[in-house]
């Protein structure tokens, strides 16, 4: 079974970006370690990140033509503005789980607001990079049920 | 005289994507009968469809300098979010149509919003593919005006 | 196959009424060329315009009852205040398209909402007359359908 | 003691009009179960209907100048919108009950605002045409006190 | 010189009508004091009062087709929802001045905004009838320029 | 057949509270006759009153655990407030009536909305403690339907 | 009888300023008309101007200590936001009328807005200077009643 | 190392309440469930349920005086409204995990926004009960770190 | 004269919550210095502290029943929130002083508003400890008037 | 150790103005009692008014270049609408005391908001001129920590 | 060519007011900077700071009435309240450029609205006291074109 | 010491747009003007246009990896709706001050708010192509500190 892991801007800049708001490991790192997490659990991770909305929506349209069972999307600040993402994610039939690095709900007002969670399975904010381990499991929960 | 239709995110994965709103017709077939129909019409029209909003804007600038005489676009989700394309549409002295395939009134309030329409000469929603072709005659009947 | 045409406040004074807006043709003038379009798309269609909203629920009610095909409907001022004629056009069952003369996304704020819309097949704004023609047109494929 | 019951616009449609909304009994029907009710409360019941809101004023005016002992007003759609029924109802000395068939508070945000409702006594709501009984009742203890 | 005064619903309840608010006197004898002052100040003062919204708009129309060189309105309720009675306005070329009985930026929200005051000359709020008189000044100041 | 009726916060100091708004009637004078008018409509009426929100939510789940085929809920301040009383009310099967002793719609504006009566069949609002009994009316007419 | 006309800022500007808002008569003159139209309705006028809120609030006491019998204030911006000027207006007993040259509801929205009409007997706007005079006749007729 | 895990108002009517939104599952079987799980991450897990907003209060503050070292809590509906919860959370130094049984962003809006989020490390919507297992490691992970 | 002191939600945990927002003297602590210093004034001093809303509104109640001559009220969170303290205070006849312990207006906006404060004689915040000081000071000087 | 007392728009009008709301002691007799009451506290008080919202700001520069050791403030009017006596409160590093004498939390909507008090101490409302006395304590009790 | 500076409130306290936002440059060293700064850039500058909004106004006039070539005004927190300063600036013909020392996006939210910088050229802000050289370098190019 | 220009949607349209906005010049004559200007003042300047927002954040993340000194930035459009470009800003330590060519507070309401600017050190706006040399200016004063 495979799953797409899908994140969005400025998320390739961990370990560069804000450190005290996102952390200290690398982004090649933390793929590294959602990659094999992902093994454990069961899953063959392959991990995209882009910059452009539009090529996040054409990486989700790939996930539907290619067959994978299932997402885990970081659409990092497009959470908040992007209904295009949302239709996205609504088009096709892959059940999706949404993950935030930090806690959206304890920063900016701007933050708390997610277009695209109403399209996913369901959220998970706040753990640094052990949510997407989260949203695997719970991924691999959902696809069992 | 030729014409640009120009279709946002999302709307090639109509006949895939939500069926019940969007129908079951493929993105293809659509093209084709829009083409079609606005040769009848008295048109040559190029259909172009990108997930990328600021894609769409390159599209619009080259419908510039391309010289087209008309613009029939559908911007899907961009419509309730995108001032750039507000301001590229403005930007050129093309006269344009905006159309929605579902009735855009009818579903969430957020998409009741339009910021392209007010760059445009007048907006269809509502009618299915059908909307293109109604598109392609309003701006046949401005273009003889 | 029969069509009512509904006109709501002020359509009347078309051509004397803020002709920078509207136009200068006639209201009598604009009447008969959509009773003669009407005619070549295989309608046959009867104007009513009245300034009164109650009257309008009247007419749509007697739509209703003298078993019309389809409404067209420029309700005017009425679109963005009354609640009535969208409970009127619900009320009955036969398709609608809501017409405007000129593009309502590009007036005040206070036009960009339609109460009346969410009850039609669809909305056409911005077309001047032609509008009316296009909305026949629409109304037609849709009964095919 | 005579009482007048004013329905508002739409309302002489229930029974063909969103039956799963407003149920399938004819406003005939209903009309005469009010009238039979009345009398069993006590009341003469005068019931008008009108679709246009200045009409629903005029009957209003009708009630002061023709001294009825109290109003039972359905003022459907006007309800969320007319500040002249309102100052209608508070420009006459009788008692009003609102009444509504449908529960409002369930429905559409804009019909859970009341213009109409602080110039009455109270409002009932939901509970279809035995709201109308319940109104009835409600206006002799009310006359009673 | 002929001036239209028009008066919307309820205004003929005054006198009858929330005696704090509005005064005691009735409406006759304000209007035959309307029309005694304004014959002094050099017009001939037509006064008509309607509670229907439609109807209002059928005035205005008429004082169009009529040539009055003036319109005094007081739209009562609906001066704070009416569109239509704006574009009513708009849509003649006939300079009007807005009355109020009562000083409505002393009383609900809802009676601060006014829909149609931009399409008059100007507004007069708060003087009781004494009003009308003031009106008819300000629309002959108004006419020599 | 047996109704449990709920009071919430501050209904048990009606007679010594605000008596313009509430009336001078004592909270065991309004029981006494609640219970005494329920047995002439043919229920068994229990009465509870409690200040605590989440105790209104235990006696909403014990009405269902004892089997109560209705509740008449007067939820007090907590009406305008309370997500956790709609819940209680969606999560059990029993039809509920909502009622207040004064017209919430002439009072704060807070005071207008209703989070708990979408999740009952109506509304009763205005008329003191009769309102009681028309709620126990409507939900015997209910149960009959 | 003396009353105080108070101009509040750049109304002294008249003439220079924004001459298609507020006409090309310089300030002094408009000041020798209304002085001498006051003195045929019957009035002794005393006119001041100050750019400065509190020194407008100086003004208001000033009348109260030097027994005026009526003001008549233009409060130019303050009118949109100052509760101090309401407050002073308010704590003196003099009758009071508000005038604006141009008719505020035609302009920004931040001017549709008054704060310190509430505290006047009523208010005036959009008559240019002949607005003083009107002013004066519906004090003078006040201050008879 | 104990866990308290925390469920506010209905929850306790999982199995009975709203089905197809919150599964069939007893809240029983929950538990045991959770307790079990728990236990294989390494968690001595203590469950409370309560209806009462301020004994969830005390129950946290049990949680400090009893040395837990971390919290899981539910506060059901209470999460969109209780700032008191927010504070009791901030008030102790244990580290908290929010967990909602349904996507909370897929329904009504005044679910979207969380009180109580902000006091947490993370938050986890929409996984069911599997969300309590997915919030216990999350609460291992980050008590490791 | 007794006084009854009632503190909300979370106060008890002074002195272990948020230290740099509450200082550091414990709950115990407070509560004597409160104590003695209003014997000084000449009041009996009862301290209640509840987290639960409901009980709040049965201290105030206890109030009423038991003869009290004031209340110091601190509803902590409540305060934002709750209708139901507004109408428990206004219930009952005893002059009451609102304190916080921080300055509310300095902390995040949701802390602004507050509910109870209107059925108040006044409102202290940011003093610490000594607001209650002041607070017996402000309900002796207002007893003795 | 001296302190400055400050007064706003209109306060130096009580006994004159509004005497339901600010009571019938003149102004004068108010700063007589401030300033002995102060003397007992162990301040000399010093007491300026003015109407000038920068003549405010002025004297508050004033404190800080003649080193007073405190300021209560009773910004009147300004309360609301002042950012620039916000920045001057700020800027100065005097501790100070806001003062109303009116409990602004129970009149208009517009006098519950307070630009000033989030750059003071704490707050204190409601009390008439008792209000300056508890202020001075409040000072006294801070500069003594 | 001769410039007049204007500085608003609290400005001629920059060096002693929140050194963190302001810097410690004294207000009369940063004076002494920009009139040396503007002779180099070839204008004789006269500064002017004055905390009273109206007096801006006046030397707005003054600038008028002595022919300045342009103003360079710094509002203050009048920027965010003032819209008879926006008069001002319109009334007169000069144009003008607004500075901010600090970055006022970066601050609180009522800091973002600018009510002045419509009425002038452009607005340069976060540069500290080098702004008022860049103001003058964009003014000179404004002149100059 | 090397800068990045960088300019998002429609901007290379200038010369060709909205001429009443935004000017004549060609985008390549503003680029070179833009070059020299910034050689004098002792930039190697790079200029990027880019209509697509992800495009704009990895220039930003390319001026970071390739250590550019400073960033002037004019985000056209995606200023107002780019959190995205917010975060990139952000999340790389190069100063950046954001221009726009005409006075964005001039213009439509929904242009007035700016995402990008609070992580710039400061804005510039209305000065045309001069804007870009201010910004280098005040980059290079920044850069000096």
């Amino acid at each position: 079974m495979k799953v797409m892991v899908l994140n969005g801007p400025n998320i390739n800049f961990v370990g560069i970006r804000e450190k005290d708001v996102y952390g200290i490991k690398s982004y090649e790192d933390i793929c590294s370690y959602v990659v094999e997490e992902g093994k454990k659990i069961g899953f063959e991770v392959d991990i995209f990140q882009d910059n452009i909305e539009g090529e996040l929506i054409n990486l989700i349209q790939k996930a539907y033509l290619e067959k994978y069972h299932g997402i885990v999307i970081n659409p990092g600040a497009y959470t908040h503005t992007s209904i295009a993402l949302f239709d996205a994610l609504k088009s096709v039939s892959i059940p999706a789980v949404e993950v935030h690095l930090s806690n959206i709900h304890k920063r900016e007002e701007f933050r708390h607001k997610s277009f695209t969670a109403p399209a996913c399975v369901g959220q998970i904010s706040g753990f640094g990079e052990y949510g997407y381990v989260l949203a695997l499991s719970a991924l691999k929960e959902h696809l069992n049920k």
